[in-house]
């Protein structure tokens, strides 16, 4: 061991995060897939009312199992469904992050297997990393769609602990086709298939929630988050629904108390005011087709979204691009496969600032030229 | 493969944590070593007025560096001692217990190993079995202290990539003496020293704090948590001091966002009423002293205990007493050495029940029998 004694398959390695920049510097932020609108003045007081509420006891152990929280998601996730999804079969914790994370060091682990398929997103071998899971990487077509057999062949040759199926996928924004789900739940025996819906709410018409499909796949989970539609990323709140076995066996490895009371009161609150915080989501969703269209009359490769951010390109020299942009007060992500860069769907304004600066950049810079 | 697809090493065991018992039918509730005095309106009031401005940007991410609280627990910190504890020394995370499973995450896991001293925090295995980190316990001595010439060949023989050290140790009380410290960073060559101090404020007048030490030893780490001294356990918030390398170490592993814009903000405000939340200190201090007195006036074998907790017994059988106390209303903790029992520090209101109450179940009931 060296000093300091890290491990040595993490030295050197940089600490995953897009650039923070200050709202100041950067007026247009479209780089996290945020929600551009924030809650109104009666959810605010509501909140603080909540933080108050739980400071009152704050020298006391917040609930251990979040049962009134966990039975107000329940509640929340029974809207997309035909039947009703019971308290025992969500599960929550400080964001997906740490519900995935969880998810694999339960089932996942050494000797074990987890599964997706890229271009995905960038923090899932991370959690097979951090979890000493073999991590596995099956190949998106060139439109970033699944091909069903040959998910299928990879998943009976890797018998997977978990496979991660995000929908829509994140950056390409790529929703999952109803058959896939149930195909591959089948093909994984009794591995977890997680589809991860953090932007599920926008999906296009007609797409439907892998939720629909709890009862009749024991073997699925459906994580969610109420950072993105929800507009509660600094929340924190991510959570899943899944057979109650699947919940409880999470519980051998979650961090006692893992769910602060402040966190809890928080998100039950914000959850009270879950037909404001989304009345928004219709209106991104009408942004981003707008966004589609607008770059597809640009000529850009452009992949279908189903979520509040959009894929584009591509360019000789992306990070040329990226950077123009960011010279022009627009923050956008360098991310995704080589040549293409991610922009989140923001406020009408915003939008017109990523265009504009777009065209100035692409223009006036040899940088902006197409690959 | 089973469903759901556990790992083995993890199937049926139960989840950590006492039981939560609800303040109506159990009105004493001294098994979780919580501080039994809550804060005051202002307090409440500012904790309020934070979450409130945390909502207004609640939409957006979090700061992934929590700089304004780093800043704010460094500056607490350096209260203690003689130089001054910097932002870039200073780590945080959802309660202790992911700051130490971000430790082993880092500086453990397969190949390496954690080591402490049992009895012991039982949490210490399970963060090492949740990181597949070798655990190894050594003994301490029928006193609770550790015998330091044993102790550092052990060190030297298992060359741990962690120490794990409680000072007080739960569920003892047990502070480490000023040289054991200084003798284990030598003996653990570049393997860290992590020195837990969640009760380190209840310590008796002379027994100094670890952090004295950073300046000396680059390999040692001082762990505290905002649950107990300083009364929000409800909070969940845990850091850390130690060389900036470490904190930077321990960057590739967090989960980014992982503290959310709402606990940063209450966090902050609790700590600006720092003096208030602190002031029950020595009230607490001293009816750890009175009990400890009073539980050696009935002749019960005792732990000098330094911290908001006492270990006393021992008993014959300690589940049965455990529960004749719960029973007559005081719920206390089932823990440690086999015949040991350990209750926390109340008001003293809490503390005249509890002795009622354990004079009652030993004289009424043969199962109070002294082992």
């Amino acid at each position: 061991m060296s000093f300091p004694p890290i491990r040595p398959e993490l030295a050197g390695i940089e600490p995953y995060g897009a650039p923070q920049l200050p709202i100041d510097r950067v007026p247009v932020q479209l780089n996290v897939n945020e929600n551009p609108y924030g809650p109104s003045e009666e959810c605010i007081a509501d909140i603080a009312a909540a933080a108050a509420d739980a400071a009152r006891t704050l020298n006391r152990y917040p609930d251990r199992e979040f049962v009134a929280l966990r039975t107000a998601l329940a509640s929340y996730l029974s809207r997309d469904v035909a039947g009703e999804i019971t308290p025992d079969q969500v599960w929550a914790a400080n964001g997906s992050n740490e519900v995935m994370l969880q998810l694999l060091q339960a089932f996942g682990g050494p000797g074990r297997t987890a599964l997706s398929f890229a271009p995905t997103y960038s923090m899932y071998p991370e959690y097979a990393r951090d979890t000493h899971t073999r991590w596995v990487a099956g190949r998106r077509e060139d439109d970033f769609s699944l091909d069903l057999d040959v998910a299928r062949d990879l998943v009976k040759t890797e018998q997977p602990g978990v496979i991660l199926l995000p929908s829509p996928n994140n950056p390409t924004g790529t929703a999952l086709p109803p058959d896939a789900i149930g195909v591959l739940c089948e093909a994984a025996g009794d591995g977890l298939v997680v589809v991860d819906e953090a932007y599920g709410e926008f999906r296009r018409a007609g797409v439907p929630s892998a939720l629909e499909l709890l009862p009749t796949y024991r073997n699925l989970v459906v994580t969610r988050t109420m950072s993105k539609a929800f507009a509660g990323a600094g929340l924190r709140l991510g959570y899943l629904a899944a057979d109650p076995a699947i919940c409880d066996a999470i519980r051998v490895v979650r961090l006692p108390y893992h769910l602060s009371a402040v966190t809890q009161a928080v998100a039950l609150a914000a959850l009270g005011h879950a037909p404001e915080l989304l009345s928004k989501v219709d209106e991104l969703r009408a942004e981003r087709d707008a966004l589609v269209d607008w770059l597809r009359s640009e000529s850009y490769d452009i992949a279908d979204s189903d979520a509040n951010f959009v894929l584009f390109g591509r360019f000789a020299d992306r990070h040329a691009v990226w950077q123009g942009l960011l010279d022009r007060g627009v923050l956008i992500r360098e991310t995704g496969p080589d040549g293409w860069l991610r922009v989140s769907v923001g406020t009408p304004d915003e939008m017109a600032a990523f265009r504009a600066a777009l065209i100035e950049v692409t223009q006036s810079d040899v940088n902006g030229e197409r690959a």
